[in-house]
């Protein structure tokens, strides 16, 4: 009788983020029994690399895992900064690091430290979707901007500018490499983006979840540009640690009080474990390489399968680990497509509507963060599938 | 030059969470040799249950901890089940039930899911203070009623009624056994405020973590009454796994689907690790009933010692691990009794401002979640700091 008054939000009406509902669906078979090959999530088969392990594990032997500054721990924060400088030859002081759990929270804590209800903020698309969902729960305006193979999926000031005439941007979110197209933004095109922002009093928010996953182009950090920009970041790709849900951001001084107060409250502090582990992550570039190289590999094996299944890849990705490619040839509906290949070949693939709702639908994207006999193996089940007739 | 342009949110300025500003200060003590005796925090002293913590090794050598299904892993939702089923004889389906990172993302779910800007949410003062500062960063407004020693620092009907005729609460959150007083309700007045609420169509939050820790009274689940409530709960306090940031939520049904996409965009899954040592740590009662002994004996020792000292606490909490002490006699300024307190002994306490804006600079917040020998130290050095005239 009262039921009806117990409803949930409007504003929790958001999209759902569909790779993850792909992984549900995936995991639902899996308890069937059914061998799902999973190229829906993108997340590296590797495990965290043994340092990281090594130091979990004696962090487990040493006792009690208490909550952690709100800003996170120091030996964390040092490392970042000495990654910074050997990285990209960048100072930032430790004070601006911030470790958050995953870069999730560092786009919570972004989004809610940079933008008030109803500021506009512009993304491409197609982009990862959890930005604009993220956004529309707390009552800021995605200005998804589509972007295609003929601008290498990039945005630029042009885009800005037109964007300004139907209202004040705020902010611009911009991921390079990107997801789900692996698009490096050049050196230059970067740079003309963060500088346009800067003068225009535009935050800049630079998610390099992929820095480390570049197979062509230069990698730079938007700090090379600006020091008012926000960057987010993660260790769950480059140090394949997913699961330990551990990121960090760099943050201008006006917001690091902010961010630090936002966190206590939202989050307290970052798992305690993973900020641990994470700490050693940083010097095992070695490890991440050997995992990178192992994407590149498959990123040419995926690739060219893909092209000779009739998929349109005009060319692969520059980094990340992702393949975005076309399915014009077999449907126009990009959900069907991979909830049918999900049940009669088990291979798991993102529709491309979780990243573009307009022209999404002739979309899938394929991680191939996996093992290369994974990806072997999802090109012969889809060569049969597609055989079929899809 | 463009400098005042890029300014945090308005809705950023919120309050801090006080109790983590004073750990980072006597973390910045510590930093310098000195030796703090923290009763800042809520956390226990005591590490996570062995079997959580051997089950977590396993895991470390098992293999890649990737994401989980966003509501979590099915072992540990079908433990949850049966908790509830043991626990407190009630049935809830492993449906409803969601791993949270922490209680706090449970909040932020919950906030979400559950209201849109401008809903007005009532809460006590004296409360968790990071329940109000969320609100707030989320656009919603916190109706604070104030509770005393005379109501056992309890809501009743009768405040929502008040409260109404201000405008329409659309949720309530109540903790029981409380922070910072301890305060457990009685099972009859928890059952007429949540009636009250199922009738008037009001979201109950019932923010259960400190369940397990109470000393004086019975505790009764939420979901006993009604299953229009919103159940937040956590391993951190129990189960002594505060670092882990590991909890979850039992949601109504109408509000599954909303908070696994919220979870999906905002978080993506829980801390893998941590979810799958909670999954065992449910079982290791004895151990935390082991430690809740411990908080029985100092909750004595503190409360006695306290009263000696010259605070006010006419009794002590009915649960939880906190006294919430008057200090009239010494300070009218709890933030700056705290500070000096801290600098000047080495005894880190939480000012009472933290949880009460209006009648908090009066009482300051200890924790006696650490040894018995901590809280006689403590004691100690506050009975030197104080003969010195505070």
């Amino acid at each position: 009788m009262n039921q009806p008054l117990f409803q949930p939000s409007r504003r929790s009406d958001v999209a759902p983020f569909i790779a993850m509902d792909v992984l549900a669906e995936a995991a639902r078979l899996e308890a069937q029994g059914r061998k799902i090959i999973h190229m829906e999530v993108g997340q590296p088969s590797a495990s965290a690399p043994k340092a990281a392990l090594d130091m979990a594990r004696k962090a487990l032997d040493h006792g009690r895992l208490g909550y952690t500054e709100a800003l996170g721990i120091r030996p964390l924060r040092a490392a970042l900064a000495a990654h910074y400088r050997t990285t990209y030859g960048v100072d930032v002081p430790v004070e601006r690091i911030v470790a958050t759990t995953g870069s999730s929270a560092g786009f919570n804590l972004a989004f809610l430290a940079a933008f008030d209800p109803g500021d506009r903020i512009v993304l491409t698309a197609p982009g990862y979707p959890a930005y604009r969902n993220i956004l529309k729960a707390l009552g800021l305006v995605a200005v998804e901007i589509e972007v295609g193979e003929e601008t290498r999926w990039s945005l630029t000031p042009a885009h800005l500018e037109e964007a300004q005439k139907e209202g004040p941007v705020k902010g611009v979110l911009v991921a390079s490499p990107a997801n789900p197209t692996g698009t490096m933004m050049t050196a230059d095109a970067l740079e003309d983006l963060i500088r346009y922002c800067d003068e225009a009093g535009i935050w800049f928010i630079s998610d390099e979840i992929y820095h480390g996953l570049c197979y062509d182009g230069e990698e730079k950090t938007a700090l090379e540009t600006s020091q008012n920009v926000i960057i987010v970041n993660s260790f769950s790709k480059y140090y394949c640690m997913t699961g330990w849900r551990i990121g960090w951001m760099v943050l201008p001084e006006a917001m690091i009080r902010r961010a630090e107060i936002l966190q206590q409250n939202l989050f307290i502090s970052a798992p305690t474990l993973s900020q641990i582990a994470a700490s050693v992550a940083l010097g095992e570039r070695d490890y991440a390489e050997e995992q990178k190289a192992r994407y590149a590999h498959n990123r040419h094996l995926l690739g060219q399968g893909l092209r000779e299944l009739g998929f349109e890849l005009p060319r692969d990705g520059d980094g990340a680990f992702y393949a975005y490619a076309g399915i014009g040839q077999f449907s126009n509906d990009a959900m069907d497509f991979c909830l049918t290949m999900l049940d009669q070949a088990g291979v798991a693939a993102t529709p491309g509507i979780d990243f573009d709702r307009t022209n999404g639908n002739g979309f899938v994207r394929f991680s191939y963060a996996g093992k290369s006999e994974t990806v072997e193996n999802a090109l012969e089940r889809m060569r049969d599938f597609l055989r079929a007739g899809g």
